[in-house]
């Protein structure tokens, strides 16, 4: 199903001839042509019996997702980059981490990740619990260790109770593995249900008139060939600058996507189609987080994925059917961390510390 | 009465004869003792209403806590340096801003700041809207303006509609001031009520042998002196090191605390008292944050501010009965924070940011 929509719309922007007629949207029909395209976010409960995450677990991975020693400086947290007060994300071009070290990418949001086929911009981790490694590692991130993670874990009793609550009947429940799987148990929580888009797909409300033309432009012009289905994209790899590369600040010439997860030359500058679901909480937009107009953006989609100018009508309703993307936000308690104790390795201070 | 009890203490560590005979600890007069000395944390809905802060100010304050476009780099929160879910404190030796510049001072805990005569190490701020404004300006802090603030905050409807609901009548609510008096609302209610001391206090349940033990020799050895009242420590100004001066490490020369405030000789090395409320969920210690070990703190104590070398048993005691100072954490949700707008300024990125 997929895949034919893939085609025919490659069809269309690449001959310019439109596969659909211009006609007057008929709400009904509209609504049966995007309910064949996209599904609804689920609630939080559903995909929690969906995934068969333990309570324990979420509980854990949500100590996890706001615990500082997790960072060897102790003052990052997972919560740092993808804050869930700000759609999920920092909203700043690309994450400061370890040091004041900048990212290469923008961090993306951990709302409805879930969905996502893959994680990361370029998709080198095959799901959250893998994801979760990532930054906690990385120099420019978290900058920490497996090791040293474990050690400050296995340092505060309150952990070790959770860990075993949380991963019943293993001998030593508290591992760096362990960590992962429950920051995605935590994150798996972490969706946007009832969007008006949502409520609209599911037949609930409507939409206005202009939020309809774009989402109208938005299946006929081309941009669903990409973004589809639950998240509105984040399910498969496409090349960025398709038609036409946009400029090297937007498409930093040394940053080849997927190129450096699979080495295939057709993997130069592509990158998993970003999600779009609560796209109008998260600018900047794109990996390099250069572009702070979501109606700049849909432009700039515009021109190098269809190969088409679309006009000032078309950007602001396609831009306003995005802002119906924005479902209900997660209500998060902030937990109340455990102290360390004088097992737990000292935080990395920076080499221009007084005193 | 205050004054009556520094004096007789001053008199017992200055001497060196013990003001109060050694006897048996009898529960109801240590009690008796105790309420005479200290005062429990009241609850949240108690300091609300003794406050007049209205629930619009409080809601405001919330999102303000946790809003990063307060700092330059948009980054940096509140919570970062005095984290809700540890403590109210950042819980590394000098907290690490802008730039990743390591700040002077051990970060305060925001529970119960409240209670203290004054805010910052050196109490050069009044009170709790007065101590705000401060780390949003500080370089090696936030790192912002006043005028960048306000710009940010009037960029983002949500926020306006929130401040005239906040601050009724007025032409113009979204002010720097008002900013830092939401602040001030909702740091008011970050207390931490029913401590078992409290409960202790209160005579609603017993405290161990131990921490009797603790608590006895708190008052009668004369750590009471400085640390006594609501917050256990955060009310009066004290020289660090009366008798003897700590070790440089613990004492940097360069930080000669409230004389810096008032320029006056006698304020040299004078700090306000260490509140020793949840001061288990806390570590480092003291203003530089050298010292990890509760234990160790108690023992540095006593040597410079008694002048005597407490022994095992004691350091211990007063430990245990330091632990039963741990309240009831606040609950806070974490705010949904509305999206900037293109009137938001841009963050301030590191000069290193690729692309």
């Amino acid at each position: 199903m997929r895949t034919r929509i893939v085609f025919l719309l490659s069809f269309t922007f690449l001959t310019g001839v439109p596969a659909f007629a211009e006609e007057p949207i008929v709400e009904d029909e509209l609504r049966a042509t995007a309910q064949s395209l996209f599904q609804p976010i689920p609630t939080a409960e559903e995909v929690i019996a969906a995934r068969k995450v333990s309570k324990d677990q979420i509980q854990l991975g949500q100590w996890l997702f706001f615990e500082p020693r997790l960072s060897s400086s102790q003052i990052i947290t997972c919560n740092t980059c993808h804050s869930v007060g700000t759609g999920g994300a920092d909203n700043i071009p690309t994450s400061i981490g370890h040091g004041w070290q900048a990212g290469p990418r923008n961090s993306p949001t951990v709302l409805n990740a879930v969905f996502n086929v893959a994680q990361f911009w370029d998709g080198r981790a095959d799901d959250l619990a893998a994801q979760a490694k990532g930054p906690v590692q990385a120099s420019v991130e978290m900058n920490n260790t497996p090791g040293k993670v474990e050690t400050a874990l296995k340092s505060i009793p309150e952990y070790g109770e959770l860990f075993r609550k949380a991963f019943p009947g293993q001998d030593e429940p508290v591992t760096f593995d362990n960590m992962a799987r429950a920051l995605e148990a935590f994150e798996v929580t972490l969706v946007t249900p009832n969007s008006r888009f949502d409520r609209f797909l599911k037949g609930e409300s409507s939409l206005d008139a202009q939020e309809m033309a774009g989402l109208d432009l938005f299946i006929n012009k081309g941009c669903v060939s990409c973004h589809g289905g639950q998240n509105i994209g984040g399910e498969g790899y496409f090349p960025f600058g398709v038609v036409e590369k946009p400029g090297g600040n937007i498409l930093p010439a040394g940053d080849k996507g997927r190129f450096a997860v699979t080495e295939t030359a057709t993997d130069e500058y592509v990158f998993r189609a970003g999600p779009l679901r609560n796209i109008a909480l998260t600018a900047p937009y794109f990996h390099s987080g250069q572009v702070w107009d979501l109606e700049q953006a849909v432009a700039i989609m515009g021109v190098s994925q269809l190969g088409e100018e679309l006009n000032d009508t078309e950007v602001k309703a396609i831009t306003a059917f995005l802002r119906t993307l924005t479902g209900e936000q997660p209500q998060v308690l902030y937990p109340t961390l455990p102290p360390s104790t004088q097992d737990t390795p000292r935080p990395i201070q920076p080499a221009s510390r007084p005193g």
